[in-house]
């Protein structure tokens, strides 16, 4: 069961600019900002609304960390834009199985390392309509 | 302020294709359907999670009217995928009128019709990244 948007993903050419903006303008919170090698992104999560109900509801923006990486590829191919979104569960691998046995094609068919010590999967946009489409189990606090 | 992700917009060939996979496989909601003849588009809200503080996050699946429309235009374009964000705000009037005030550019400088009986305004992709934004007051209860 996805429970709520967590996050969207949005992909820049550059996070500093994008960042400026959002905080700015939009008056975002920053969460946390960090690289992630293995997914070859340098990232920042941006927090909407005060804490309580709204908590855990994120921007996403996604700089690449160099052009042959699956954002890369998307900025070189479209352009900056929305790039996936992020649903959450609570129980990421249990989700897992049961999309798969839907049928439904996994990406990652176990949990990995996300953002803010999340763990996250992500389904394959063929069959989704075109949305990358992540799962992502929040770490307990 | 921008105080939760209200919606994420995929915009989708087939209507009734897609409703049946997110209602089936993910196993979400339908809050409502309607035609937007103003927006040139058949769509649906589907609701995430239970009622609670998770109310109001919705995947709106959109699909063109014709092809001469945003949307339309979009899936000749680009296929189906992510289209928009909608981003919850208290009071849209003012904050199309800071967001004006701070250079942003509007595509709807007053708020209009949109799902579910709420007010919205779309903000232009150029300056924002490439993302196309929307601002959603909901309707009051």
């Amino acid at each position: 069961v996805l429970t709520r948007i967590d996050h969207v993903g949005i992909a820049v050419p550059d996070l500093d600019a994008a960042l400026a903006h959002y905080t700015g303008t939009f008056g975002l919170t920053v969460a946390g900002t960090e690289v992630n090698e293995a997914q070859g992104v340098r990232e920042a999560m941006l927090e909407l609304g005060a804490a309580g109900p709204a908590a855990g509801s994120y921007v996403q923006l996604l700089e690449p960390l160099r052009p042959d990486t699956p954002v890369g590829r998307f900025l070189a191919k479209r352009g900056p834009g929305l790039h996936h979104v992020g649903y959450a569960v609570d129980d990421i691998a249990a989700e897992l199985e049961s999309l798969a046995a839907a049928g439904i094609e996994l990406i990652d068919s176990r949990p990995r390392h996300g953002s803010l010590g999340a763990s996250i999967a992500f389904l394959h946009p063929r069959g989704l309509f075109g949305v990358l489409t992540e799962l992502v189990e929040a770490a307990r606090d």
